[in-house]
């Protein structure tokens, strides 16, 4: 596969353990030098004056071949000393402190990444330059960008009193989806700070020969790049050139909350609810086979539809479902 | 020993090793429940956003028989893990970046209490409060408080150009202490904020039975906390049940740059030039059997002066050169 390399300017838009594997595959397939990768920002959270940012890193230690496969987050052989040894303290803290939140675990190793982040934006480095250094330091080629180098924050409320709090209050996403677990309902998503945001990547976006959704969340690791001003007008512009991955296959999310979220937000959750998301952005959508009977109603909302196995089990799977996504975009009779 | 424990309120102004060498002596001949430790906080610092007070961690993690004796600081039985992935981002900062330290190590299970201290910080929590949790973590029964709640810094002045810069630059405390491991001559010491600072521990000093000034570093460890406001007036009015412990043993320093430091700002590095600093603030002065020689000198200036065994290789002599200590304040005939 390697000797048909193609190198085409592509930009992903991407989330984390989805978005990553597609692009393991993508690397094999085009020149990673080409890709361009706008990585969601909203998860992005301070813990213990640590600034972190989940999909950044699960996107970088996938493409180094440091991720940990079974979790799909953090690093492979990674040991947890610190996590362990923060249990006294939460012992000790007062009744209204949330220090030294134990629920989040970040392994001995991935700390230093949190530590070069911080200390990078304490020294008044931007996002974007912080995340490019902090690819290099895993000898990656793509470009790595953050979408926004400002502070855009998902927010989640809550649809109904549960232990996460009661039916209205609003969650940060790393408390909903890692102290809850995804397990309480979601009456809406909101992106706090995004209006006022300045996008990264637009430039790339105009001049991509193909712009991949990547089979991630719609509503919280694509949304937020979407709300980004300017960013779903750059989109529908280029719509012809924009092709997305369903990460629903069979009515269910691959991975994560999204299915449940879809439906919670009063959307389908299914390959048809979301081309309706992506519909008016995209002009192609890629659906797995187990949902090929979707085909027929996709395509009546205007969009071309291909059909092919997206469950990336391995880079082998990853690399074909790459390979087939490009060419919906450049291999099909202009 | 424990059959004879006292249980007076003893007040110990302290830096790191020395001084907590001392109080694991001085837990085992006095109640740790009547001691109060005020720590040196000049040396905080603050690296990779995580606020770190190595004084207060060291006198911690001693009087709780976690230290690495052989280093004498970090917890014992520890890894470096995320230190080591640091490195791989040292590699990748520009040029003008200090980010990443990599010449401060933090051990993996060490970050936890750094973690929880930061968090605590940025919930808008106190040094003492936070000093005090902490403190309970580890189940002590001391109280340990910052010299302040306040910052202090303590600063450094380069003597002449050398590796750390050039002849009149400041540098930071850890920097002179850790980065150049106090190879460097020093022109001046300040402790940038202590004149608004608000000292720790008055009323415990007027109250004490006994005011012990231990071992450690007279100009960088000590001296922090007799520059605060009103601290120096305080020990001068209780003088008479203030008792030091030289930490210079034979016109050297049992550990740390302490003899070279007294030499490069003015002072004799022996156990008389300790004596000069303490006179006025000190009634009694303990010194090392080696420095019997002394005593002659030392009383001269007004002190009181106890001859005994101070180089504590283990909490036996500890403890034996705490009860000393004590008893030279109120075993003596008044």
């Amino acid at each position: 596969m390697n000797a048909k390399k193609s190198s085409l300017p592509i930009v992903v838009l991407a989330g984390g353990v989805g978005a990553a594997r597609f692009l393991r595959g993508l690397a094999l397939v085009n020149e990673p030098r080409a890709t361009t990768v706008i990585v969601n920002t909203g998860d992005d959270t301070t813990l213990h004056g640590l600034n972190i940012s989940p999909d950044i890193d699960t996107v970088v230690y996938t493409l180094a071949h440091a991720i940990d496969a079974q979790r799909g987050w953090g690093l492979s052989d990674e040991s947890w000393r610190a996590m362990d040894s923060l249990k006294k303290y939460v012992e000790v803290r007062p009744e209204n402190s949330d220090a030294a939140p134990d629920w989040f675990n970040l392994g001995d190793k991935d700390l230093a990444t949190h530590f070069y982040r911080t200390a990078r934006r304490i020294e008044g480095a931007g996002a974007s330059q912080i995340a490019a250094e902090i690819a290099r330091a895993w000898d990656l080629e793509q470009q790595i960008l953050p979408m926004t180098d400002d502070a855009v924050s998902t927010l989640v409320e809550l649809a109904e009193d549960c232990i996460a709090g009661k039916a209205g209050d609003v969650i940060s996403f790393q408390e909903y989806f890692v102290k809850y677990k995804h397990g309480v309902a979601v009456r809406s998503v909101a992106f706090d700070g995004v209006d006022s945001a300045k996008p990264n990547g637009l430039a790339q976006l105009n001049n991509a020969g193909a712009i991949v959704i990547a089979p991630s969340n719609p509503i919280v690791s694509i949304g937020p790049i979407r709300a980004l001003p300017l960013v779903d007008e750059t989109l529908r512009k280029n719509r012809e050139r924009v092709v997305a991955i369903s990460p629903i296959v069979g009515g269910r999310a691959i991975k994560g909350p999204a299915d449940r979220m879809l439906n919670e937000l009063g959307h389908e959750s299914s390959a048809l609810g979301v081309a309706k998301i992506y519909s008016k952005v995209a002009s192609t959508l890629i659906i797995d086979s187990a949902d090929a009977g979707l085909k027929d109603e996709i395509q009546a909302l205007g969009m071309r539809c291909v059909v092919t196995d997206t469950m990336m089990i391995d880079t082998s799977v990853s690399a074909a479902l790459a390979k087939t996504t490009i060419d919906a975009i450049v291999g099909r009779p202009s």
